[in-house]
């Protein structure tokens, strides 16, 4: 049976990329038969001083020469990260009408609008499951499974190394910095970790979540970011309390801003989690999207957000899909954005707050306080205050659900204009 | 602009098919945009005295000649149920080359072999994504995002009567039979419950599963069967007991028969789970897929798995895939079975089981049965025994893994040829 013959070409070879030979070495009949065609890797472009060097990789081809992989291959995988190189390469690749399949959130949540804009112009395609929460298969799940649905909101635990810190602070009462610490030790976090605690890594991933499930463009730029930098001893032990966790929430949801318009809301941010929202459980190292549709309901996926074999098996996905589509002449998937939703500014997005206040323990503080709440029009929950040693006092604030810009008023009011009141916390809740 | 027309016809417009109306009419703009084509209800075949009559259902497309709808459309839905007429109708849609559309569980484990063969022959397509697990997209999970990946097993609850009757029974402590009776009244299950409760429903959606998972024809025949009717108060009282639960498990594994070759075991059965098990909190309505994979670890999807609108949201999501299809050209997913992987004995299946025994209250009565388990090679992990009043003492036996085979053996061996000894149950632990 003669069957036709798809060129992988492989830019950047580290975890993820040695992953990706491997299971292609290893699984070769399985692959073959999936996408009825052979598949060569054809070239493997490192930066020399990169290159891994496990036993399945032959050497003979790589090169550090990415144009040349590039040019001799139908599918490039691109798994170098960061903007550039990997923008100039895939925009080369695409501008040839080749396919190509990239884990590179980074640069998607960026550039992404111009490069889908490139595969419609060469009739080229490109594949981005590995982008999102590592193996969870959420861009299909978003693209395909519910093509024939309307998104209502999308909640996920997108980033690994928030999760696994905000655990550790959460279960062995750990401050942040000890946290941050040992999850560089473990290798979870960067020597720089900004990239995570400062959400920046959910905020990319957060925009590409936004945009398939609301055929729009989103990009990095629109997503309201807060990281967990400034979560303290504190904040965790008052969530312990309450029966609640901490977790780094990516969310967007389609909204009606103040005119009455569909909006979509898309922020990061550490979130409140009851033990009803199924994202509770999510611990350490794994990912989940939850889902909210207007047919199906309530649809959550769970698995590895990140490691090299899991966001290998993402990729892998993507290069059977792609390599039938270049072999068989099919159609491949392309990007939807016809709805173009705007994005809902961030003062207008809502939420229900927990605030904790340091005030002076004078006689009708809580009265002024609530005054100061009422005057900004936000509706009070719950209020409880603990005397602390000394002419101070603590209290905690949960507030129904209110608009950001409200909040920043108020928080500012209180902050400036009411001398005896210090906002020490200030944290959204997850809705159930 | 013009687009091409696809014309659907729809077979059965009860639950689902009201809803699949309703979304393709209320949200037609949509799903014309995400399949580059206008989608036009060209017909619906309904038995007369079962024509639904919601207000979205424009009654002049309906009659009661399903040939005459499936030869006028390019789609057709078929949401009738049950393997005739479904089957002779679906048969002639496919024999004329058109895509073919269904939930329909029972007719594709008992023909689906024959049903894909006549794609293939009259280049027609088959999507099925509502057929297990409803609005849960884990056909599209399984076939298209872990395409790229080994399946080694596929755990799941798909059968939501079953689960609310063992829910009620553990968190209400009513009885199997009232249990059934109030999911009767409420609508949850038939008048004749028995393809839910003795496991039918679920060993269907279990052979598709395998067939997906493992790339080989599994179907109703292959799959070892066991209900939850013969479940009592004191098999849920001993699980609560041990922090356990017990719910209807539809397993589907890649294994090693005894001569070292692969084979599929696949079986529905009640099994025990402990809370680190992400099934252990699957309640309700709701089901639940977990997918072990070699490359991508540990995988779920979770979502509604039944009624009309989230069931309707996955056959929706077929529908706007083939419709793309059928106006573009693309190639549409097909059934892939090449690996041919043969199903394992089911003597030759394994789990760790606990057993609870009623004996004669006797001095040396556990050093007997003891070496009842050891004569069959069954190593015993845990047992216990409380006596009742009178002559008799219950024992409770958890083991180590076994085979299913030496299970059957130890069980007649003690219930026949041990005087002393009767067998009251006989459960599975699901594994972590």
């Amino acid at each position: 049976m003669s069957q036709p013959t798809v060129k992988i070409g492989l830019l950047g070879c580290g975890t993820v990329g040695s992953q990706v030979v491997r299971l292609l070495t290893q699984s070769r009949d399985d692959y073959e038969a999936r996408c009825a065609a052979h598949l060569e890797i054809t070239g493997i472009a490192v930066n020399n001083t990169k290159a891994k060097r496990d036993p399945w990789i032959d050497m003979s081809l790589v090169s550090d020469d990415a144009n040349a992989v590039i040019d001799n291959a139908d599918i490039v995988i691109e798994l170098i990260g960061g903007v550039e190189p990997p923008r100039t390469l895939i925009t080369r690749a695409l501008s040839h009408g080749k396919t190509v399949v990239t884990g590179n959130k980074a640069l998607l949540a960026e550039h992404g609008p111009q490069l889908f804009e490139l595969t419609a112009q060469y009739d080229a395609s490109l594949y981005y499951e590995a982008a999102v929460a590592g193996a969870v298969p959420v861009v299909y799940g978003l693209r395909e499974s519910l093509v024939g649905d309307r998104i209502l909101r999308v909640q996920g635990i997108v980033n690994g190394t928030t999760n696994y810190i905000l655990d550790q602070m959460t279960n062995e009462g750990w401050s942040y910095d000890h946290a941050v610490e040992v999850a560089q030790e473990l290798g979870y976090a960067e020597a720089d970790p900004s990239a995570d605690v400062d959400g920046l890594d959910a905020g990319a991933k957060c925009a590409l979540l936004a945009s398939l499930a609301f055929h729009s463009r989103v990009s990095m730029d629109d997503v309201t970011i807060e990281g967990i930098s400034k979560l303290t001893k504190e904040d965790i032990a008052d969530a312990t309390a309450c029966g609640q966790v901490i977790k780094l929430i990516a969310e967007a949801a389609r909204v009606k801003d103040s005119d009455g318009k569909e909006n979509i809301s898309v922020r990061v941010a550490p979130m409140l989690l009851s033990d009803d929202n199924p994202l509770y459980n999510v611990g350490g190292a794994f990912n989940a999207i939850l889902i909210d549709a207007e047919a199906a309901g309530r649809l959550m996926f769970y698995g590895q957000g990140a490691g090299g074999a899991p966001t290998a098996s993402a990729v892998m996905s993507d290069v059977v899909a792609a390599a039938f589509h270049v072999a068989h002449g099919g159609s491949a998937p392309r990007e939807s954005t016809y709805a173009k939703l705007p994005i809902l500014d961030a003062d207008q997005m809502t939420s229900a707050f927990r605030l904790r206040l340091e005030v002076d323990d004078k006689v009708g503080v809580l009265h002024t306080i609530s005054g100061i709440f009422a005057e900004h029009g936000i509706s009070i929950s719950g209020l409880s205050q603990q005397s602390d040693n000394g002419s101070l006092a603590t209290v905690t604030v949960t507030t129904h659900e209110t608009t950001e810009g409200k909040m920043k008023e108020l928080i500012e009011d209180l902050t400036q204009t009411s001398k005896m009141c210090r906002v020490t916390s200030v944290l959204r809740q997850v809705e159930k």
